[in-house]
Parts: structure tokens; sequence; C-alpha cells
């Protein structure tokens, strides 16, 4: 039987701070968490927008440890722990698990493309068998539009039926409402949590019987978003998803990753935040104009946030 | 100045054997390794047909170090050291080149897409600079197919005009000639050093002024290859190179990487050589009846090829 989760109907895939010299910096990360946790929002550290794979394995082992020393609430936890390589998948899962976070997203390994479905069970199959954990909880992560491998229903199901009460939900940022709302019909039922990748599809998931979402707009707007997953069923609900779309707008017109990481900085007065690892560039001069304009027009803030 | 290279004008990306724990064997590899040195290939380890991505940056170190330790050539090595993190990068290339290996081929970050060239050069930039080497000698490694990140020529020209004793050359499986022979256009008269991804583009890379290919078909037919960049001004070279393309066509026609291992294993009646590491899948039987009847009907063989 699926055991109840602790977690929470909106996460955040955290941004990470980085040090001059490449590091992550898990001073600042625990600050951002604590601030994400009190506005309701659990903490999915290790997604895309907290640039993961640009961390090695060794660096998001030490992040974790720096985080579970911090005393940030663990049971708020979903980690990012896929990896193209199954011996990178299994260490961190682990290192999770045995840290207590309430789940583990996993990404499909992304090198190779066009995969099949058997080879993708595979993979996700000889992480769960060599985690061996009975309180291992996976959500599996598919995002096509980065990883250029989708992953089919018939996937999420074989992956269900043969780990029941391991594979108990997924993040799905396809985008694509109408394959959202078929794993859901398929697995919901079964007590398959569903989480959408964004914020927009937010009512749209809890009223066709999903969970929540893990969205990188949660790591700016935390409240508002957290505070419709709680009113969903109100009658002004359609009128604060409108609201919610406006603000993740104004970031998703930029290069997201960098705007959220540069709002942080600007409201902190701490320019260190604004770092982001290659591949990715920080804004540059013209999209930092925009961003600060498009922030003073609606009076976007982050209440509380404070380093 | 760019120093002369050890390289050979052929390199095969060498299929990697694993046990049946999921480990690299690093004897079994050491034996192929031998095999294709003795055929005058080179020994690009780590690449897309060594599954390098499959593997954990743990493993590819402890790989090397073995390879190093059973004696083989170090200078006919270009390991494969690119990686989606910038520390697993570092790590990876400064053991190449502590070890010896005469050039490393450097794959761009491939999580992300839609990337900036100044977060590509801000990538190999920033591994260049803590490697801190005056031995390196890095290959940029262009495979848009599978990682979804094409490298512009600009990115090419930028990074030989900043590190011009170090990037020195690279590998193009783009398979689109007319970019390869931009590149060897622009930057081969100043010694950049082109492989083309297939020696089905051998002579055209040769005649072009490129230096050579690096190529998944090297290692199962390593003598063939290497004897037409060596005769490749030959007048019989335009029929080999026929012969090359059906020899490799045997392959293509097939999921690569598994028929390669198969044919290997069934050489060698060594069946553990046949696996390979999800995502990745064997041969199924269908598969495997094709490419024995081919192969028997062809009458291809890998001589000098035991165990």
């Amino acid at each position: 039987m699926l055991r109840p989760s602790p977690l929470p109907a909106v996460l955040s895939p955290v941004i990470t701070p980085f040090l001059a010299n490449g590091e992550p910096d898990g001073g600042r990360l625990a600050r951002q968490c604590a601030w994400l946790l009190a506005n309701n929002v659990g903490l999915a550290i290790f997604g895309t927008n907290s640039e993961a794979n640009s961390m090695s394995t060794r660096q998001k082992l030490a992040l974790l440890e720096s985080l579970v020393a911090q005393g940030l609430a663990v049971d708020q936890m979903m980690p990012g722990t896929g990896a193209c390589a199954i011996d990178d998948a299994v260490v961190l899962t682990r290192a999770a698990v045995e840290a207590g976070a309430a789940g583990t997203l996993m990404l499909p390994p992304f090198y190779y493309k066009d995969l099949s479905d058997d080879g993708l069970f595979a993979y996700y199959s000889e992480v769960i068998d060599r985690v061996g954990s009975s309180r291992l909880q996976v959500y599996v992560y598919n995002i096509p539009q980065v990883t250029k491998v989708p992953l089919s229903l018939d996937l999420l199901a074989r992956l269900v039926k043969a780990f029941p009460t391991t594979v108990v939900g997924m993040k799905d940022s396809s985008g694509d409402w109408s394959y959202t709302e078929s794993v859901i019909r398929a697995l919901a039922p079964h007590g398959f949590r569903v989480y959408a990748g964004s914020e927009v599809f937010l009512l749209r998931t809890l009223r066709a019987g999903g969970v929540g979402c893990i969205s990188a707009t949660a790591n700016v707007n935390p409240a508002a978003i957290s505070a419709l997953a709680r009113d969903w069923q109100s009658p002004l609900a359609d009128n604060r998803q409108a609201e919610l779309d406006q603000v993740r707008s104004m970031f998703q017109s930029l290069p997201m990753i960098a705007a959220m990481k540069a709002a942080v900085a600007d409201t902190l007065k701490d320019s260190d935040w604004a770092r982001v690892r290659p591949p990715l560039v920080p804004l540059n001069d013209a999209q930092l104009a925009t961003l600060r304009e498009s922030m003073a027009k609606t009076g976007f803030s982050m209440p509380g946030l404070a380093s």
C-alpha cells in the first residue's frame, strides 16, 4: 500500500547559489530553503532550475549534507537524483534516502536519444534494486524539452506495476496538458501522485486529481502559489491562477534561472546570488533592466526574504 | 606554436566491457585496446560508443588508472573528458593529462538546450583554466544528433583564438559534410586537427586537409580503416572507401553499440562482452540473427582478436 506523503502540494526546484570558485554555497542555500518552507513550499533541491546537472555527484552529496546539518526539514525534501550514469544515480538516491528525504525526483538518463521503454525501465529498475530500501519513494521526472527523452505512459504504468510502493509519483514538465491528464486518469486512482511542472497547470492538475506542482517560479512567488494550492476550491481560484500566470510570464520571458537569481540578488542586495554556472550565463544589462522594470511596474516583491 | 601530435589518423571510441555487477572491466578493455593499437588505431576511450556517460567519474578514473597500470600506450589515448558538470570535466581532464594522454575529447555540457556561444565558451574556458596545464591538448567534440547542442564554427574559432596551443582539434560527428568542410577550411591552415566522426567521411576529410577519423566502426574494422588513412592517395582509395562503407552499414543498420559488442562477443566466444549498460539494451534475437547472417554472408571477421 502507498504510504501518505509528508510532502506539500507545491515544491520549488530550489535555485542554487554558487561561490566565486564555482562551488555551491550551502549557507545561502539553507537560508533560501528556510524562506520557502516558511511559505509552505517544499524543497525539490537538485532540479533543472537548481543547475543540478552542472554540479558533480561529489558537490551534490556535500550540499545535501550541509542542508541536513543546518537542520532543514528533510521530510519536506525531494532531491533530484537521476543521472546519466546509474552509479551516480544510486549514490545520490541512497544518500537522499539515508538523510530521510520524503522522495527523490528521478530524471531518465539523458545522453542517448531514441531510447526504448525497455532501456528506460532497466535504468529505473536497476537504481531501485541497488538502493534496495523500503523507504525509497521515487517520483519520475518527465521534461522532454530539455532531456529530449520523453517518458511514455506505458513506461510509467510498467514501473508502477513493478514497484507499486516505490514508484509513487511523477513531475511532468512536458507542458503537454493532454499527456499530464492521461497520466492522472490512468494512475492517480492507484494513489500515484502527479505534480505538474509549472503552476500554470496548478488548478487543472488539482481539479483532475493530481497533487500539485513543482515549479521554477515557486522560487520567487512561493506564498501565492502555495495559497492557491490550499484554496483551489475557492470561487476566486481562477482569478488567483491568472495572477500566478502573470508573475510567471514575467520570468519566463527572460532566461528563467538567471532571472530568478537576479531577482533574489536584487531583493537581498547580494550580487553573489546572481551567479550561474556555465553553460548558463547571467542576464545581460538589457535583460536585467527589463526584469527590474517589470518588477517595479507590477509591484512584485518577495516578502520575508532576508539574508 | 602547435606541437606535433603522436596520435594516429584513426582512433576508436573503444567499446567498454562491463561485469555482471555493472562495473567496467579493465582487463577485457585493455585486451581490446591492445588489439586496436596493433591495428594502428588510437584509443578514444570514454566516447559515445564507450557508453562513457553511463559511467560515473569514479568509474572512469578507475578505468583509466587500470589501463595505464596495464601498460597501454598513453600517448595513443584521447579520453573523453567532457561532462555536464565542470567539476567532473576538470577532474577527468586533469587525470588524463597527468596520465600522459596525448589529447582529451571534450563534449559540451549537454543537459540544457538552446545554449549561447558565450555559455559554451565559458564552460570550455573554465575547464582549461582550472586544469591549467601546458600539456593539455583539447579536441572539441561535436555530436549534435546526440547532445542536441550544436557547436558553431564561431565558437570553435573563438576557442582557438583564446587557447591557441590548447584547443588543437575537434571530432565532428555531425554527419554534415558542409559543416566539417567549413571547419577544415577555416581552421586547418592554423594547424587545427579535424577528425571526422565516421570513416564514411575519411577520404573526403583527408583530401580537404583534415587528419582522419574517430569512428565507432574502428572498434570492429580497425585494420582496413587505418590502412585507408595510410594509403589515401592510392589510385584504389575510392574502392577501399566503398568497402569500408559496406562494413559500416552492416553495423549501422542495427543498434550500433550493441551490435559491435555482439560481434566481439561472438568472435571471442565470450558472451559477457555483449553486455550494455541501461538505457541501452542488447540486441534482441532477431537483430542478433541479422547480424550473424550479414557477417557470414560478407565474410566479415576480426583477424587477430583473441581473449
